[in-house]
């Protein structure tokens, strides 16, 4: 028998499997369960019509290129419209800067691997995305948190952390950041924080990712186009790498999205990125060209918008209604999750199996509290709901069946109510 | 000015560029080149009206999956077909063995980043596909080189460069090898050597890292199916890591490959891939699965061959008519490649600028060879010449511009005769 751990690498023993990519594999375990667990976009929102109209024209096209191995920068044209994407939003850039990644995923997987050596550290918030802990820590990044605020990270705790560890001898390569209704907690970074970040980032000679797939879904009503400009829009000393996304946009399955970098990185990036896929699909990338060339991805925005605040509404009165006097929740002004304290005695990672079995599931929030320098974990009370993927009336049956297994959990874990017996399967 | 080089890590520094790719870029530079250098599949072969058709039908299907975020593992019907190419290939498995890649890179990617620490020793023919160099070299792997004979890797000279290795307290992790139509070489390895190989594998506790994009493209007439038999058909003791793709017999722009391999190892290649790209594209996957279900890909395989082999006789019968008394190559018996040497006083490399003034571009040869463990550089004299890609009266007008480029370059460096002059350009 072949001794197969004898053969890992470190990274490769040490990787950790997804949380949220672990709950999605319950989806698939039992039938008719509502998933509040990965934050999916809503298929009803995919424009159907349009992109079977463009893959029909691409494939019986004229170009010969459509189905073939593609440069690994990306698609040129697409890349001239990406370019026009960062035009629009603040943040001028040229094509030298970009680079098309299989998935923003992707680009935090390059950015990690051409920025860190094992032992540097990576600065994240508290609690930050888990796709970002995992590709930090799978090249042996250590990673740091700092708490936020209710308009985001602590900035004075963040330079006093980053000076701590500095006098430590560590070397500190990025901060990173969801600055628009940030995975999980939904907040927004204020325009004061931004500032006070970038300037930091020159104080401390400390680079910023900046990761950005949410910034066009903010709500009409609970926030402007002002309050998502990216950090990279003012960023003079060239600190930020931003990285952004059609994922949430258009579809998640065409697997196309950027990054923005100063060129000695993108450079760095590019070469990177050949040993890692060699270039992202040829198809997929000519699908999102045309959908934008149509000019369908921007006249998207506004329904799109509407589509995600009802949602958030939706959500967010049924669990006014089921949880009110329990649970607590600040409504997010754009993105896809709602973030809420259970009552303390509540640990949501052990809530789940109770969840599930009443046909429900979420992300538990401990798995978004990244802390390698011991402050230790976080978030045990707390869950993240995706109200982006169900529809409405999902929303509301979902919400219900949570208030049921929270009931059930709260009065399991009273010391004067008798155990609660679980709870019959629920039929398919 | 931020010094962006005091921020990147050892890894990032070292990355080098591909120099397939970076002879791909030239291709953009100057029109009207023809090139031999990338081994791109014909696109007249891309089965077009099919795809057009299934394209339109997966759009406007019922499935709210198509644009979606997937599983990691991948798109489970797609991995039931992969698993039903293994049981055709000799090599019956199971879906836990199994994960799509994006592209065979990302699977040369992963089993690189779960099998290597820096410092370990991966061995590979000499010479060897380049872009598995860059995805082992970038994760800090020494590469130990073993010279190849007519039939294959020469595994003597293997376990004499493996027993020193040893002795020298190294850790090899795995031998590389592409045994069908190899990539630069074309070679084919006999049935012999692949015996020989597992034994020497489970002998000395090695991995085989088998690598098999080629072996549909046998030539009739010239090898059968019985000789691309696959070393993981053979693999009783779990040595093998068996990597083949759907690029070369569909079409590269869907980035469809598979990985399949043990299944202590397939987990942990799956949670590197979930913080690498976290899933292949769901369309993707769901084209290429849809032209196997139709019996599209299996049918299409003996007009492949053909296809491939006709190009061969092409490339070959120019090459003899203009290059017959200087150079020399093996006949391949299946696959993209002639390997062709040039005369010794050539440097094949140098030769590159003078062939593209001529209009032609190819590989040189010292690109394929890695070996760090001092037995130095190689293939100076020798050049890739990929006959997939361009029309037959492409292959043979390049053929000619090589020749006239050739020549003149042996003229120049002929101690006799004055100095060429270099030629003039190439009207576009």
């Amino acid at each position: 028998m072949t001794d197969y751990q004898g053969f890992l690498s470190t990274a490769g023993r040490d990787m950790r499997e997804s949380p949220i990519r672990r709950m999605g594999a319950l989806l698939g375990k039992q039938r008719g369960i509502i998933s509040f667990a990965p934050g999916y976009p809503a298929p009803e929102t995919f424009p159907s019509a349009d992109l079977q109209d463009i893959a029909q024209s691409l494939v019986s096209g004229s170009d010969p290129y459509v189905l073939q191995y593609g440069p690994t920068r990306g698609f040129r044209p697409l890349l001239e419209q990406i370019a026009g994407i960062m035009d629009e939003r603040g943040a001028p850039t040229s094509l030298d800067r970009l680079l098309v990644t299989t998935g923003s995923q992707q680009g935090l997987d390059l950015v990690a691997r051409v920025l860190i050596d094992p032992g540097d550290v990576v600065m994240v918030e508290r609690p930050t995305y888990t796709g970002a802990i995992m590709a930090f820590r799978n090249v042996r990044a250590s990673l740091a948190g700092v708490e936020q605020g209710p308009d985001g990270v602590d900035v004075a705790a963040l330079d006093a952390v980053h000076q701590r560890l500095v006098a430590d001898g560590r070397r500190v390569r990025f901060l990173y950041l969801v600055p628009n209704f940030q995975n999980p907690t939904g907040l927004l970074l204020s325009l004061e924080k931004r500032r006070a970040l970038l300037a930091w980032a020159s104080r401390r000679n400390v680079l910023i990712l900046e990761d950005d797939p949410y910034r066009e879904l903010y709500f009409e009503g609970a926030a402007t186009e002002a309050e998502v400009r990216p950090l990279r829009a003012d960023d003079e000393d060239g600190r930020v790498i931003y990285l952004s996304s059609f994922s949430k946009t258009l579809a998640p399955g065409y697997r196309v999205a950027w990054i923005d970098a100063p060129v000695p990185l993108s450079d760095r990036l590019e070469v990177a990125k050949q040993s890692a896929d060699m270039c992202s699909g040829s198809f997929d990338q000519r699908m999102v060209h045309e959908v934008a060339r149509r000019g369908i991805l921007s006249r998207r925005l506004p329904m799109l918008r509407g589509h995600y605040r009802d949602k958030r509404d939706v959500m967010s009165d049924a669990l006014r209604q089921e949880l009110g006097g329990l649970c607590t929740w600040a409504v997010p002004r754009g993105g896809f999750f709602l973030w809420v304290a259970l009552p303390e005695i509540v640990d949501a990672d052990r809530l789940v199996e109770r969840a599930v079995r009443h046909g429900v599931v979420y992300v538990a929030g401990d798995a978004f509290y990244a802390d390698d320098d011991g402050v230790g974990p976080g978030g045990r009370n707390m869950m993240r709901l995706a109200f982006s993927a169900a529809p409405p009336d999902r929303i509301r049956e979902g919400v219900a069946r949570l208030a049921v297994a929270i009931r059930e959990e709260i009065e399991a874990l009273s010391p004067a109510a008798p155990a609660a017996r679980p709870a019959p399967p629920r039929p398919a």
